[in-house]
């Protein structure tokens, strides 16, 4: 059986193209591997990379892209909205087709090894891969970033990594790498430039602070655009929809007396996301997705 | 990304299954084209296959099934219900996905030039493939069909073919080639029991009474229900947009005092409708269709 995967490897890097090109080229440069997307955020200073394949060639492509990342990316000269904790920050894995998220486990596992190993930065494992219960949730192991981290690193011992240095990489900082089901990054932009507006809804619409189960969210300001953004994870779409949370989020803003300009997607969505919202926006209630031609054109 | 059409050719044969097993597997013979539907009525004596794949295999499938077509298709012992001039009485070619209504304009005239040489059978090409603005109507070219057309074609300028010989093939007559939008068979319900206000609704919404360019609307009763129906054709959901359609039936509605109380597809329905429509509601205006999961795993 063909075990075939979905990584979406995140850098600190949005501002320089060529950069991001040198990235990209390494992890295209294993065959069998699809760069399926790379969406570029200059406010964030940050992008992040789509890959799919199957598991052992994905791997190597993830390795080899970071490995050129921790070349080509100083931490100490960066900034940007995001948080973030190293050159590579993020790296996680997703099953895709009938590949079981254990599978998922083991690929971001064995990766994790090899970087500890050969590039000399500390990792961390989160959600499905995480060895310490405490550390599932991402921001619980990013907390203030990296700058925090290196002071804190060698000195406290609930920040020690999973594997590798006990110290940051000087320059390309600490990874977190992990496994977990479909993602679906969301923002929404408020038509405000006050940033309390946007912390505030996004304290009320995380889980963890007693918002939706599958949402996690900040509040961002958004300088080149005058605005601020609601910037969110939606862990579990089926659970806690894209409509569900567009639909708190307006009514939330109504109250400050913000609207929503626009919202957006970060990278890939699956089509099941936005057929649910249709169905829900237009009452669609008996409709089935079945009826859309182009699954009926994947069955066939 | 690959450039996936459908089409629908309908055949003068509804009462042997033989026949268009034979025609079926002249389509099916060509690799990656996919037959999604067959529906032979046996009173019309009149067959409508669906058909899916990229533009070069799907128009040589659908060549291989009109040549087989003409070859066990007689229309001068054929008769039924359903006005037709050949043995493949028309060919509509259908963009999916993000393929553009040109390529299927495209597409549909190499057809037609096709069959034209190979099988001296008469082309005539409609909707939005025509060369005359007068036969953007097939029924402006179809008429009174077949026995009618064999008299005129070398007689009446007007109906000279675009294309092929100045005589109807003797037995398998002439065809009619083109490319449209998909058609979304669309209803919406009210909760209301008086069809005076589904009539008035659907006079107002639909183009030929001044509403959208791209509506069709009936005001239905259905006693089942206990409530009434705007039934509508949607013949161009790009431009006129099944979110546009159900909000300007919400207005319309509120003005009798009636609600929406659910809205259904019948049949099949493009991605690309519904991903709209989700868009539109969730004010994703930078959104790109790129950005579906699906889309980018079948381009890979």
């Amino acid at each position: 059986m063909p075990r075939l995967l979905e990584s979406v490897p995140n850098f600190s890097e949005g501002r320089r193209p060529e950069v991001m090109e040198g990235i990209v080229a390494a992890a295209r440069s294993v065959a069998g591997v699809h760069v399926l997307d790379l969406h570029s955020d200059a406010d964030h200073n940050r992008s992040v990379l789509t890959l799919a394949g199957e598991s052992d060639a994905l791997s190597e492509a993830v390795f080899r892209a970071m490995e050129r990342a921790t070349e080509t990316i100083d931490l100490r000269v960066h900034s940007g909205e995001h948080p973030r904790l190293g050159a590579t920050d993020v790296v996680p894995f997703i099953p895709l087709g009938t590949t079981s998220l254990a599978e998922a486990v083991a690929v971001a596992r064995a990766l994790g090894e090899r970087v500890a190993e050969h590039l000399q930065v500390p990792v961390y494992f989160y959600e499905e891969a995480a060895r310490r219960p405490e550390r599932q949730n991402l921001e619980a192991i990013r907390r203030k970033g990296f700058e925090e981290l290196r002071d804190a690193i060698g000195q406290d011992p609930e920040r020690q990594p999973d594997l590798g240095p006990s110290a940051v990489h000087p320059s390309a900082g600490a990874v977190v790498i992990g496994a977990r089901g479909p993602l679906i990054a969301y923002n929404i932009y408020l038509n405000t430039n006050d940033v309390r507006v946007a912390k505030a809804i996004a304290k009320a619409i995380r889980h963890s602070s007693g918002g939706l189960r599958y949402v996690k969210a900040l509040g961002l300001e958004i300088p080149a655009r005058g605005q601020v953004q609601v910037s969110m994870n939606l862990t579990n779409y089926r659970k806690s929809a894209v409509h569900t949370v567009f639909e708190l989020v307006r009514t939330l803003a109504d109250s400050y007396g913000a609207t929503i300009t626009d919202s957006e997607v970060v990278g890939l969505v699956p089509m099941e996301a936005l057929v649910d919202s249709a169905r829900h926006y237009l009452r669609m209630h008996e409709f089935a997705s079945e009826q859309i031609l182009e699954s009926k054109l994947l069955e066939a």
